[in-house]
């Protein structure tokens, strides 16, 4: 029985691969309504914060996984003593989860990351302001995720009201980027790893909206060196399970933006595009079983998510895209519809990266009901 | 939410469809163990031939189908009557359901039984084994599956026993054929169809074993006739859901052996072999959504079942496999082990037909414990 904390549409995701596997799979969930308590064998509706429910979570279970970060180390850490496997362990977690703490060992690692410090002043901010150039990004090391925590800051004084509730922040130098890359690696606790292609991805108000797999045109050396990169990362922090490794791309290669240890937005067109999805992958590595072969089956996959609009009822517009493209992959997340929410995704797959995230895009923003494709944005400017 | 009788495999298998395609998932189990009890959202544990029971479970979903065939037509009719939506419908279902019924059909729309009579008495079966020629397949018209209520007479004498509980028996023509065929259709309410590609399959002790496809070699024009004939087939039949038919090729065509209107154990291929996997479409159709590509995703894919043998622990044999073989997929279904019993299958795609066999039956008998792999028997000498 493998154990998921957090009920959102990761878990939701995990549920399909446990069955072909033939594992067990128990969601403690945030609610009886939320997206993967809707499909889990088992439920238990409980709090991720409260170590007690945790405990009583991990006594039903072989190992325990995530559908998030926002665990409280403490906890994990009070969950290992005790003796459950938790996967990936709160020692890589942290990476995860403190920002600062990941720069600080992407520095140590000799990894690409863009100049960054820590603020605990506006002065502070001030003065890294005048070495790198404003605007700079300003994030919240912890709890941050779709554009939360994350701000575009232009002196020391928009940093008072965070530092009224954060004693330190992560200032970043705001990257002149090509365009955004991810990758993602898995690896087992016998350390067998597995590397997808590196995928291009494409941000609409701080939420991922788009990936490309594989990154079309990218360097093949640049390729090479993402992979072994992130190889070195999933290595050196003893990462279990998959990660992913979000990347600007430069003139000069790629900077580090953030690290996820968990199934990921950007690797969801690995459930139809690749011979092992990132969701079974994430199974068989926290389980180490041997891990499954992470190649593309098709030259290009392209995922479009699903972000709730205006219109409340999906329905019609799904049978139309259902009917209109009898190739495209759906995948819903039974959520109630809310702006910006990340309500599906769908993935299309061919020989052509233009055409099939053409096929995507229509897909995607037809259920939602958006009239048109938004042009992509940069991620650190929502 | 769709609601599923039956909580064997193929409901387990309908339950990551329900999730991609965001439809809920309802399963009338026969224990909370069962395949299926172990995966859905929500599980009654109920006995299908209970009315009661039947109805109570029809309250709470949206649309009725079937893991298996055998719910009492009568109760069928009941709930229609009722106001609840039943897919396949019992109009359908019948010819699924009883063998006569299925070959009086099939002779009326033309299509290629082998020679048959009904049999009430052993001089009956004398009369038809000495027009075709013993031996002869002897079968009770309901009930039957894996090889179960079919067996291979050579008298009139042979039929006696079986008279006294059944009034009437199906004798066929044992067909000489060069290898057994099948064809799965899609059907939805609006009338839409999609067929997927005919594959050959392997019986071992009359339970599917094998399949392969598309059927390697598989004369083209008899390919054509094959789609077409199974078109007729579910148009006259009004079928709504999948229907797989299995045949028997011979030198001058083919001869149809069984309709089943569910997913199938022929079909399983397609979970990872086609653009929209049988269970996938299975949902679609029921719900009267537009129907998805069943295309082929690569030259060809083989499916091999896990079949139980002597071992009881199949685990580190499971292991081996997925080091081994980083690109078989493997479908396990929960259950324990007995001997002959399905527990699982394993598909796996590529360029060869050969190749792809040879290395899904090393995947399966490895996981199962056969040492070797035998020689595929005839499913009607059983």
């Amino acid at each position: 029985m493998i154990g998921v904390i957090g009920g959102g549409q990761l878990a939701r995701m995990m549920a399909p691969a446990a069955e072909a596997l033939g594992v067990g799979f128990h969601v403690l969930a945030e609610s009886a309504q939320s997206s993967a308590a809707q499909v889990a064998g088992r439920v238990t509706v409980g709090d991720h914060t409260d170590l007690a429910a945790l405990q009583a979570f991990a006594d039903t279970v072989d190992v325990i996984t995530f559908d998030h970060e926002h665990v409280p180390p403490e906890h994990l850490r009070a969950l290992q003593a005790a003796g459950h496997a938790v996967h990936p362990g709160p020692d890589a977690l942290i990476h995860a989860q403190d920002k600062i703490v990941m720069r600080r060992r992407m520095d140590a690692l000799g990894l690409a990351n863009p100049r960054w410090a820590e603020i605990s002043t506006p002065e502070d901010l001030e003065r890294f302001g005048a070495e790198v150039g404003f605007p700079v990004i300003l994030k919240t090391p912890r709890g941050g995720y779709d554009g939360h925590g994350v701000r575009v800051v232009t002196s020391g004084a928009d940093a008072v009201d965070w530092l009224g509730s954060h004693p330190v922040l992560l200032a970043e130098e705001r990257i002149d980027f090509i365009r955004e890359l991810a990758v993602m690696v898995a690896r087992s606790p016998m350390g067998q790893t597995a590397v997808w292609p590196v995928v291009a991805t494409y941000q609409q108000d701080g939420v991922c909206k788009e990936a490309v797999a594989p990154a079309p045109g990218l360097d093949p050396e640049l390729a090479r060196r993402i992979t072994a990169d992130v190889l070195t990362v999933a290595g050196a922090l003893d990462v279990t399970g998959v990660m992913a490794m979000e990347m600007f791309e430069t003139p000069d290669g790629y900077r580090i933006n953030e690290l996820a240890m968990r199934p990921h937005n950007t690797g969801h067109w690995t459930q139809d595009g690749s011979v092992t999805s990132q969701f079974e992958q994430h199974l068989r590595a926290v389980l180490d079983l041997p891990l499954g072969d992470p190649s593309a089956r098709t030259p290009a996959t392209a995922m479009v998510n699903v972000l709730g609009a205006d219109r409340d009822d999906l329905y019609c517009a799904y049978l139309h895209v259902l009917a209109h493209d009898p190739q495209v992959k759906v995948h819903m997340y039974g959520k109630s519809v809310r702006p910006g929410r990340k309500l599906g995704h769908v993935n299309v797959y061919g020989d052509d990266a233009a055409a099939v995230l053409a096929r995507a895009r229509h897909a995607a923003d037809f259920i939602a009901g958006v009239d048109t494709d938004p042009e992509p944005e940069r991620k650190d400017t929502a």
